[in-house]
């Protein structure tokens, strides 16, 4: 591996988060508070970076291991950096805890350790919140601008970081494909905060929940989320916020294209907007006794809904109150997760289609194996080896669920706790059900779970084979 | 499809299952008790079958899409006849909950939803036990006496029926095989009636018990189950007498000639009694405060493991009460099962073996695509095929417990209860956590999850695809 070329890339990396960084800093003067956390965060950054940067590469080829490479260790090094302000101010002294919410943060989890959120500084609450909204488009953006280096490289990395399967270059040049990502992110973010802020919130919540949108994050500067505002508007202007973020970005450039047949016949769109609308109608009835009319049982239903699907993880509702089902069903969808090439986690829907369809394939071709069967996605044949992958990113992705139950449940919670709060963290969803539920958090867990849950978020944001593949020691070997 | 033929065989299954209905009544005559159930069943039943073989088929061929029809209504049909004898006999007088219970038994699942099992007359709980018996080894040798054809249809039948990927023939003739499997379950059967009489049980529970144990189906005489006897003897005996029958047949017979060799250097044997012994005493350890000495804990835990890896589903503690670690154990063991070509249920050793070396596989294609890889089980190459297969499987089988835990929890059991009760029918287990756990019972779902979690006990016992291509309209259409 070219490990001088890492160390460069990863001190370029580390080099922007301290620039960004000077964002929190100056929150905080505005509210009067200390910058002391985030200066001396920057020094420490600074530091690390420039001997980082002082490696000598003697070549600079890049291939797809030093991709999955840089990307997985880009994410911890953030989140290592990232979680300092949070230890030197006090408010998580703990440094597992801070690594923890850090890591939440930039993975877009929402998942927190904080037990009296509101009693935080208004600086490292944005940070908190920021986390979420620089994780969104994921470090594929960032890493875009630093990264020296020519096309078919680059590609590496977007493959490497890139949520979900099906991966389109919007136009040739990938550093212009980045621009454009960043620009339309950056607008429609701005377009949730004015909405926002004629829903009645100040320019600090709306920032705040804007950046926790657009990543699908999930943090909130208030214990009760999003019920805080107790406003319907605003739930729906969160709620198809998230969908929006939830989507494959490719579409919009579709519709900015005028391919509007394009937009319409994507099946994963279709199958998301389906499975919104039948969710959260399903959810509404069965919620129906407890929030009297349909209007309102849909209205909460929808919010969770979106939520959830989007592996946002905000909440307006205890819905570990709601009839089981509804659970089982929230439960599904975490897992399902929304589209790839959106900012949210999870399987994604159109690997969940993909493996649907091999299924299928699988049984006629025993009915009648005769006949040649293939696999389509948006009229495409799906080849056998992206059959082959996805189920081994779905049988994987089951897997890292299984051993890190078996780990948290080290922490004797009941089973259903357990379980969930690995598949929330895996899913970057955020709260799950019983201990961290809707009403709980993170807190109590022991710092081996809180490790391995970490580890979790990390695998589950970037797709698993980057951060395994930069676990295994024979990635590192010189030669091979 | 051939319909004439699959009901001629039909019907002779049915005549089959009359002629071993002969020995429960001739067990209701020793104690007494009136035969009029299993009389009623038996005119019943001569009825159908008579019907059935009425059937004049036009040809004799027997293609892939009727073994798995056969073996699929054979299993529906041995279940809807055989569970009359409990609704005659008033001791489980409605209709679902007796399907529900005979399925259980056939299949060698164990759950059940008599509340007071102690109350049962002699001879119907003989037949109770005595179906875990019968499907133990699977229709398969049943079928194989009745099937008059040739070879290669035989093998259609054999490969629908038998447990697990892999298939060996022990000699040419498939009827010899079914011969020799037959013989070998019989004397493994009485050698366990004999061992448990010896350790002070009377011949009815002996019977009972290695019925059960052969079967690893885990049906008790005793609302105890194996804890009734309260003999660390007994346990080890049905601990050990499970783990014989959790093996692959395959083994005995390299065993009978003498190829020792290949016994041992058996990947999925190796890990069997790895995995048993680790989970033994790592359950143990965590469970020694509860049992004071480690020779006792060791007694419990390596019974629940025998018991729960080889899907039986026996009891001689209540590990609800155990640390959760062990429950997620034990829960983990219940989805993977014991070996392929054993009685017992789950998604086999083989399988997740092929599975886990697919997946590294993968991931060292990842760092270093340019040479390639291949997957071995036993030294020997499997074929991308046989993964994208075994993957196909691994997948279904979550898939379908996702779905019957979601129509399940309409019930508004907690999540646990749900969760677990569903893998418990689908690996064919038995006792689950919670509401149906070990100190449970399923009563208490209704009709409706009575039915869903029947069909996962077929589905598991069959291994799914025969189930679902027998439910498939159009493995009915006469022409495709």
């Amino acid at each position: 591996m070219n490990s001088p070329l890492v160390k460069q890339v990863l001190g370029r990396v580390i080099a922007i988060e301290c620039a960004l960084m000077l964002i929190p800093i100056f929150v905080s003067l505005i509210y009067g508070e200390s910058p002391a956390p985030f200066v001396l965060t920057i020094l420490i950054g600074s530091v690390i970076s420039y001997l980082l940067m002082r490696a000598q590469p003697k070549s600079r080829s890049l291939y797809a291991l030093e991709g999955f490479v840089i990307v997985a260790l880009s994410w911890m090094i953030m989140s290592a950096i990232g979680c300092l302000p949070f230890i030197f101010s006090g408010e998580i002294p703990h440094f597992i805890d801070a690594f923890f919410e850090t890591v939440s943060g930039f993975t877009t989890t929402g998942a927190t350790v904080v037990t009296d959120i509101e009693a935080m500084n208004k600086g490292t609450m944005f940070w908190r919140c920021f986390t979420n909204w620089i994780g969104g488009m994921g470090v594929l953006v960032f890493v875009m601008f630093v990264l020296p280096m020519s096309e078919e490289h680059s590609m590496h990395i977007l493959r490497a970081e890139m949520p979900g399967p099906v991966i389109g270059k919007f136009v040739p040049k990938v550093r212009d494909t980045a621009m454009i990502l960043y620009v339309m992110y950056t607008v429609l973010t701005l377009v949730i905060v004015v909405l926002l802020m004629l829903g009645g919130m100040n320019l600090y919540d709306a920032l705040v929940h804007a950046f926790s949108t657009a990543g699908t994050g999930g943090f909130s500067n208030y214990a009760n989320s999003v019920a805080h505002f107790d406003s319907a508007y605003i739930d729906y202007v969160i709620g198809i916020g998230l969908l929006l973020f939830g989507t494959n970005f490719n579409l919009y450039y579709l519709l900015m294209a005028r391919k509007f047949k394009d937009v319409f016949t994507n099946e994963e769109f279709r199958w998301y907007i389906g499975i919104v609308i039948v969710a959260s109608v399903t959810i509404a009835c069965f919620i129906l006794p407890t929030y009297g009319t349909f209007a309102n049982a849909f209205r909460y239903a929808f919010f969770q809904v979106a939520s959830i699907i989007t592996t946002a993880g905000h909440v307006t509702a205890n819905y570990d109150l709601w009839p089981v089902i509804t659970q089982v069903i929230l439960f599904m969808l975490m897992i399902g997760g929304a589209s790839a090439g959106g900012t949210n986690g999870g399987i994604k829907i159109s690997r969940v289609l993909i493996v649907a369809k091999t299924l299928k394939n699988e049984i006629v071709n025993q009915i009648r194996p005769r006949e040649v069967h293939t696999v389509k996605l948006n009229g495409e044949v799906v080849s056998r080896s992206t059959q082959h992958t996805t189920m081994v990113f779905v049988i994987l992705y089951m897997l890292i669920i299984a051993v890190s139950t078996l780990i948290v449940s080290l922490d004797n919670f009941d089973f259903t706790s357990t379980f969930t709060a690995v598949v929330a963290c895996m899913g970057n969803i955020g709260p799950a059900s019983g201990v961290a539920g809707p009403v709980g958090n993170f807190a109590a867990f022991s710092d081996l779970s809180k490790f391995v849950m970490s580890m979790c978020m990390l695998l589950g944001r970037l797709e698993i084979i980057p951060v395994l593949i930069a676990c295994t020691p024979f990635a590192w070997r010189k030669k091979f």
